[in-house]
């Protein structure tokens, strides 16, 4: 598969098993090392997979379920890394929020594929949009 | 030199041009394509070269010198590309505040070395902070 499909898909999962609250799902796209990072809009940085993983079962725990709508995603491949910039659009009660959002995937062997070692959020205030 | 420290002497090159509002300095760092992104605190994402350098151009008019103390660093080499992921902590007038940081750097020949490809920094609210 073209490597810039297979990390736009890579991508793609990481949304896909955040909306499905599917923790089984996120464990498999995420590097399981030491070396992974991921910062939640306004959270400290978590580092390493044990604080990520366990940020995204609080996460997933919570009230409000979210849906994304991405849009300018943009992947880069160089080599055996690649990275995703995008704006992940959250519809909630209170109106939209955009997330301006960095993701790192690294290639890995099969069956794994791309698997994520990088994800940071920022909201993105208002005044300070294009 | 070794790779993880070649990576980390570009970074702090990226805070001493930000310190000494160098643009020049910023220029040589970043590489000039259509592909960098740039996403300031709060600020939507900023797409190629152009944009990214306008942005500097206008931080480093701003009333305000920034001073960094970067504590948290760490770097990352896979292949030709580096991520590092660092807490900037701003010291200002009303107090201090943290700002959760991802760079991405790729190698270049020299004599450029390497050259940042991403920044991403978003302030840690204090009540999310670890």
């Amino acid at each position: 598969m073209d490597a810039t499909i297979a990390v736009a898909a890579a991508n793609q999962r990481y949304y896909d098993a955040f909306e499905a609250r599917d923790l089984d799902a996120m464990s498999d796209l995420w590097e399981h090392s030491p070396r992974v990072v991921c910062t939640h809009p306004g959270w400290a940085t978590l580092r390493g997979w044990g604080p990520v993983a366990a940020s995204y079962f609080t996460l997933f725990q919570g009230a409000q379920q979210l849906q994304f709508v991405l849009t300018e995603a943009r992947s880069v491949v160089a080599g055996d890394t690649a990275w995703v910039s995008l704006d992940e659009n959250l519809l909630g009660d209170q109106g939209g929020v955009t997330v301006a959002t960095l993701n790192i995937f690294v290639r890995d062997d099969e069956p794994n594929g791309w698997q994520m070692v990088c994800h940071h959020g920022s909201v993105v205030h208002p005044a300070l949009a294009e």
